[in-house]
This record gives C-alpha cells, structure tokens and sequence, in this order.
C-alpha cells in the first residue's frame, strides 16, 4: 500500500514555535468514499496566521486541535473522485493542509486553470495573500493618487502586492522590510517609491524622510516598533487595515510593554483616524473583482511577485518558523509533490 | 464705561487643571467696529474637549495660547451690530468663549429661535454634543435592531443622547455612570436598558451581565478602565466611535500603563473591528438631519436631557475642574446673563 505523510500539532508552543511541536507522521494513503474525492498536494502555502492556529486563544478561527493535521492552503491534484463536478486530473486549490494526501467533499474547491499562471500563484499573488492586499488596501485604506501608503514586510506575500496596488491607484508606496537586500527588490523590482530597512537604528527617522507628507494608509501587517514609528506620521483621516501583527505572533500572550491602548486611541481621536481589522473573508464578495484585476495586472506584468520554496513537507515546520523570523523573501511555498504525478 | 468680564489661560495646567491656570479679567465692554456685531453672552457651555485646548500638545486643533481667552460655545444676544443680517436683540449661537461680551464678524454665528426649545438647548441636545452622539452613533456606530450599545459617561451631554438615539433605533442601551443616583437616572429616566456604576469594584463583571449578548457599539467617550472592561465584550465586527477620552485628558502626557497598544490592534484584528476617531466638524454635512430628527425627538419627549448650571462667569474654572472628575449632573452649563438684558 502507498503510503502517505502528514504534519499534525503535536504540542503548542509558548513563543516561538519549535520542531517539537510539530509531529511528521506516515499513514497509508486513503480511499476516498462516497462523495469524497483524493487530492495530492502539489503546493503548501505557509501563512503567518497559521501562528494563530497552533495557540487556543480566541481568535477568528478556531485553532487545530493537538494531534490534527495543521491547516493550511493548497494546490493539488485530483487523484480520485466520488464527487460531482470534480474528476482525476483535476487542479484544485483548496485547505487540504500539511500533508501530502487529503479527502475533500468537494467544498470550497475551486478548480484552476493550470495554464492560465503557474500554480502557486493561486497560494500568492492570485489566491488568499493578494485578496487579502488587494481588499485591505482598496476597501479599507482606500488610497486617493498622491496620497502615501507604508507597508511593512514588504517584500512579502501580502505586502508586495500591497504597494504594487497603491501604485497602480497612482499613491506613493512606502515599504518597510528586514535587510538591504528585500529593500532593493522592494525598490528597484516591485517599484516602490523607497524601501526602509526596519534593522536600522534610524528606522522611525528613515521612515519620517521617506513620508515628507505624512502617511495616509497604513497596512498594519507586522505591529510592534513598525506601529509606534508610523503613528506620529498619520495624517489626519489616515485609515490603518490592520491584517496581521507577525512581530506579535510569538507573543500573543503578552499584553503589555509599548504605549498604551489610551495613546492609540488618543491619537484616533486627535487625527480622526480609522483602525479596522480584517480578514480576506470579510470580503468575500469581491472575489470577482478581485481575480479579473489582478489575473489582468499580473499578466500586463504590473505586478510582480517572488517565491521562496522548500521541497519536501517534512521541511515544513522548519521554513513556518523561519517565515515568522522573516527570513524567507517573497511567498514561502513547500513544493510538497510535483506538478504531475 | 461699563465694564466686561473674561477668563484667560494664565499657565497650562500639568495634570488635572487648578484655579490658578486660569484668570479673571475686568475690560471695558468692547464696541463693534465696522463689520462686527457685539454679543451678551447669555450662556456658556463647558465641555471636556476645552482640556485639550488648555495644552500645547498636538491636537485636532490649535491650542489656547497663554493670556487668551478661554474658548467655547455660547449663547448669546446680539447688542449692537454692523453686521449684514444680524441685528440687535438676535439670539445666536457661536463661540463667544470664556467672556461676558464678545465681538464677531457673524461668521460661524447661526441665529435661533428663542421659542423653539429653551435657550441652553442649543449648546446641548440641540448643539455639538447632541450633534457628537447623532453623527458617531448613527454614521460611524451605526447600531442595527437588537444591537447591544454602551455608552460611559451616560447621564452627561453626549452620552445620555447616545443610548437614547439607540433606543430609538430599536438597539439595546447600556450605560456606565459614576454613582447610584447617575445610574438610576439614567435608566429610570433616561430610559436606558441598564446602567453599570463605574466606580463598583464588579464593574467589569457588571458589565458583562448587563450585556449577555456581547457589545455591538462601544460609543468611546472616556478610556482607561471602562475601554478595559469593554474590550473583551466587542463582538465580531464590532464599532468604536471614538469622540473623547476624559479619563485621560488630564494625563496626556502618558502614553504607558494599561494594556498595550498592540493588544489592541490584536482585538481589532480577530474582530473585525473598526475603531474611528471623529469631531463631530467630520459630519458638518449631516447637520440637516441631525436637527429635524433631534428637534423632533425632543418635541415627543423621546429624549431627555438634565443641565447643571453653575451661576456667574467667575465660578466657571470651578465648574469645569468639575466636569472633567465627573462631578456635573448632565449637560455643564454657566450662566453668564439673562436671558433678557
């Protein structure tokens, strides 16, 4: 019998994850029943929010529970199916999580057009990190041209596309990312109007020169020494998407340190401010919009986009915990089988 | 010549204001020069906003500057003017500031009718703080059927129009209020829900009684301890209309203590929240609307409103020290002159 490989939560960490909270285990691979179908998993997507899945706080989704597959989205290919609409040969793009194998009923697949762009792009700039940009930025941030718009992590998946929008919406993009090197790609590949490298010490002051008109979109993605530099720089009626607080995932437990709820609301009120958090589920109704613009852009070469890609799924864990220490560049992707069988 | 009283910024106060941040000035009543009108004030209204304007910290709006009088709204008579379309004997409402006469080039003024509703109404239910609870309850709260709201501050200006104008729109109204007797006005009278007394030490737990369903809207008036307590009640999707932090406006210049900052972007963030700072000047627009329907509910006796009233301009810094450690009753108000000269 083939055998198969999955990824479960074995325990959950306190901080940073670690190789012991993760469990590789083989199982044989599994028959699909009726109204099921077999997928094998070509592309893992990891994600920063999956940081939020492993911990029982509350949070928007329920966490996966100890000795479950951890979640995770995918691209895969029909093996086998009992489901209508769906047949062997089929690519999907779907939650079939770390594992190399998963049964579906067929529920929130959406098959792909596997010449339209390369697969993965479905788990980056096409798929739930680009909706996520191209939502937080259009219907929350709603810059006007000439306005500013600062993201951090930018060279990332959601990030990226982030500032790229804000151009094409004719804004300033500002990006914020770790090194000399994300910086140039952000500048010189992505076209960013300039790039600040949060490891310096003159970061905020960088910051300051780089948005001489104050910042009228903040994308709040990472949280931490990134918030406390952009606050003074909002400008008054600034709108702050707040998608993702990575330099906080770790610890999530912590509700101290740092200026206060008061300083932020403060300065909600003095600059008449609007901080809404979100998830690309929110707006799920504009998934057409989203995909014909975007397909459009990405074809036009208007956007552009990077991937930073482990083999194998038992390298999984490893590259999740070097994602939230920021140090893959681009979309981090686990090439988990190949494209066909 | 007759003689004139006002009251200036002497020093800028550090901390909670004292009698000595202010002074009392006797001048002679000024006289109109061309294209200016005098006016008599007749009332002048205190309100929490004018601690921001005591301090040269950044702000919505520029500060009060040292030997200046002391802004605010007034009501008052028109005594003589060289103004097109105003004329000795007008009631209007403007902000004559701190002073017993006051000069103007009529803009900004607007007349009333001193047979509508009372006088003092203007600068209350009928003026900026009923316009405050109107624009951020209504466009920014925007509170449906069933909804749970919280309002602090709920027997003063603002807050007592808040739930009010919820109950109206068929939303559940929950207060929080300073004291046994504030609490049972504010249901028994005002018609609230429930009413929670901060200063009981199960406030938070209190709280979580009277709202068994989880808050919808937390209209945001005060900070500190109560946005503490409502923060872990915000249901998905929640509204934070943030129009004042009393709490905090004497102690500005902290920006530490309590929970962080990102804890809060963190609860944005798994909620879906939308937290938005706002002067009421945002949604000067909406003033129309706002005066039909207050005018209206007002007529019917579906809102109700409560005044303190200290008498003479002198004893105005007192009053206002007052307000801000929540020791009015309702809409703050001094009484400068007659109402008839």
């Amino acid at each position: 019998m083939a055998s198969a490989q999955r990824i479960v939560l074995a325990s959950r960490p306190v901080g940073e994850p670690r190789l012991d909270n993760f469990r590789l285990e083989e199982t044989p691979v599994p028959t699909p029943g009726p109204g099921q179908l077999l997928m094998r998993t070509i592309w893992l997507s990891l994600d920063p929010y999956m940081r939020g899945r492993m911990s029982d706080a509350a949070s928007y989704a329920a966490p996966v529970q100890i000795n479950d597959v951890m979640e995770g989205g995918t691209v895969g290919e029909v093996v086998a199916s009992n489901v209508d609409g769906f047949k062997a040969g089929d690519i999907v793009l779907g939650r079939g999580g770390w594992q190399t194998h998963a049964l579906s009923d067929g529920k929130g697949l959406r098959k792909i057009d596997a010449k339209a762009a390369p697969l993965s792009t479905a788990l980056g700039v096409l798929g739930m990190p680009g909706m996520t940009a191209y939502t937080g930025l259009l219907d929350i941030g709603q810059p006007k041209p000439g306005e500013t718009v600062v993201v951090a992590a930018a060279s990332g998946a959601v990030g990226s596309a982030v500032g790229q929008i804000a151009k094409i919406k004719g804004a300033r993009a500002i990006g914020i990312a770790g090194g000399t090197d994300k910086c140039r790609y952000v500048k010189d590949v992505l076209g960013f109007d300039d790039c600040i490298d949060h490891r310096s010490r003159s970061m905020a002051e960088d910051l300051k020169k780089a948005c001489s008109k104050g910042i009228d979109v903040y994308f709040e993605n990472v949280g931490g020494p990134v918030f406390e530099a952009v606050l003074p720089l909002l400008n008054m009626f600034a709108r702050v998407p707040v998608c993702g607080l990575i330099s906080q995932y770790n610890a999530f437990e912590e509700e101290k340190g740092g200026k206060s709820m008061n300083f932020l609301l403060r300065n909600a009120l003095v600059k008449s401010l609007t901080i809404r958090g979100f998830i690309v589920s929110n707006f799920a109704g504009r998934y057409p919009e989203f995909i014909a613009d975007m397909t459009k852009w990405f074809a036009e070469g208007k956007i552009k986009h990077r991937e930073t890609v482990v083999e194998g799924l038992p390298n999984a864990p490893k590259a999740f915990m070097g994602l939230l220490r920021g140090e893959n560049f681009g979309k981090q992707l686990v090439r988990v089988g190949p494209d066909k069988a």
